[in-house]
């Protein structure tokens, strides 16, 4: 049998307490928040239960000590949710985080699993 | 509210049909077995039922194409198990792998999420 390994890597903020407040997940349920203008549209495209969606947002906002959405009353898309600037501002340091840890490890993965090409040539 | 954010890591490896293959669970039951001689003491130390052991060692075998663990028999443990060459070089190169992955991020933590504390403070 030969197969390619492929890399994947998680990575997930908790704050002190051992309280999960960031990851992959609420990283892709704001991302939704910013597409669909709305928590509701957002868990659904996640397949998710609002009530889900909302108890994550909130303990982020918890930990976080501010709010990471925004009501929004009327206008184009009839009132929904936007992300606040601190909302942006902690998505985009998870995203350039996640990706320059991921450029890293890509970087190294040949150099620590080459050997599994050998084994699985065998 | 005033927290300290902690980064957790994970890293696992998949086949390119996605199947799940080596990560912190079967690093940690190799690095189990190698201390307990014995695929069952490894399991009840990590509160797993042996035959989910069993299972993830099997799957892991057939996608690396080579055994991981050699049963021994008798001597100073009464027979058991221990870890194959072949799995040896596999934890070691995960565990140097994550070490430096990990290294990597813990360097890199600050730059991105210093404004936490700023924000956190407020």
């Amino acid at each position: 049998m030969k197969k390619e390994l492929q890399l994947k890597l998680t990575i997930r903020l908790y704050t002190d307490d051992n309280e999960r407040c960031f990851g992959p997940g609420i990283a892709t349920l704001l991302s939704r928040v910013r597409e669909h203008h709305s928590l509701r549209a957002a868990a659904i495209s996640m397949n998710m239960a609002y009530s889900k969606a909302w108890r994550i947002i909130r303990t982020a906002e918890d930990i976080f000590g501010c709010k990471l959405l925004d009501s929004t009353i009327g206008g184009p898309h009839g009132g929904g949710a936007a992300l606040t600037p601190a909302a942006e501002q902690i998505l985009a340091a998870y995203e350039t985080y996640s990706n320059d840890v991921q450029a890293f490890a890509r970087d190294h993965f040949d150099r620590e699993f080459g050997f599994f090409r050998t084994l699985s040539a065998q």
